[in-house]
């Protein structure tokens, strides 16, 4: 299958890649540094890629940009950017993307554990996680032509180092499990699901 | 107990009022058509409500405005005014009224069971929704001064029965059922949590 992996730089994303890749896809990674390339806060670049990309059987969508800051110094501006860097940005994927995806594909979005569980400095992307999840559930009874959609919600992966203090005593996800879940999600059945990984 | 209810002429808002001055506290009922008035989509406004209100024991906010579309109808803007009419203007509410409210006092939002099931052309109510049902949970742990915050998620209200069609078999939620999940959060020692309703 020929699956369009956005935000293939990133931990989750490389992940995907590597296991999309070995599952036997035809895999078109795109990032702010690929060709092509996406900004995902342009939906212009959006429509830009999928028109470049052409016909897909899937789209996973792994990235996200939201302020980590203590509760009382999260601004309007800093919720607003949290949304629109981890949710707006992958609603307009889906939105924008449809059309392009076959009949019986699939789109997979990347939330994470802060949708269920708190860390520290973490409100505002718990909010954008918990919006995506949501969305997942009611986009998936109403996507056209059997086009299924689910979302990846991993704890901290094992190899982002940088984050585990972050995240203390939290469950950590290797990354080849993080990427099992895209492939589960590709080439599986399920639709509405958000794929939780508590990580070991 | 001095409560502040913002969003009080909907039917949630009447519950909840109903049930919190039954509870024997002292409410003060805050919509754009009292006075004090307030508009929950003008930050300024609720800064300016807090201070004419003064200290509080508990604030509960019962409002939301999301775009009801089929998926494929959903703009960009549609998903940005959910998110606004509904999540932002009740993160301004707990982000401007946390100075306000007393040591253990509480803040109650109000989500709704389309945070968890879907309904034709809810996709951007449900994100709305979940986006603060994770908020609640991640703020709960860094609201300062043992201050409180839960949500309160009811599946349609009984008596708001020009939407029982669109929750087609959904239990439906008596309103006095819905105004005592606003009495167990003010009232009670919870926070961080979810209070679903069914309905029946």
């Amino acid at each position: 299958m020929k699956v369009l992996v956005i935000g293939a730089s990133g931990h989750v994303g490389r992940a995907a890649v590597a296991a999309l890749t070995a599952a036997n896809h035809e895999v078109i990674a795109a990032s702010r540094s690929t060709t092509p390339s996406v900004d995902v806060t342009d939906p212009a670049s959006i429509e830009k890629l999928f028109e470049q990309v052409g016909r897909l059987d899937a789209v996973a969508v792994a990235l996200g940009d939201v302020p980590f800051k203590p509760l009382a110094e999260l601004s309007r501006e800093d919720y607003i950017a949290g949304f629109n860097g981890k949710a707006l940005c992958q609603l307009d994927v889906v939105r924008i993307g449809t059309p392009f995806v076959r009949d019986g594909g699939s789109f997979t979005l990347t939330t994470g554990i802060l949708a269920r569980e708190p860390i520290f400095t973490g409100a505002a992307a718990s909010m954008a996680n918990g919006a995506l999840e949501s969305f997942v559930l009611a986009a998936a009874v109403e996507l056209p032509r059997g086009i299924r959609i689910n979302a990846v919600s991993p704890s901290v992966l094992a190899e982002a180092e940088g984050y585990h203090s972050s995240f203390p005593g939290f469950g950590q996800v290797p990354s080849a499990v993080a990427g099992r879940a895209f492939v589960k999600s590709v080439d599986g059945v399920q639709t509405g699901k958000v794929i939780a990984l508590e990580g070991e």
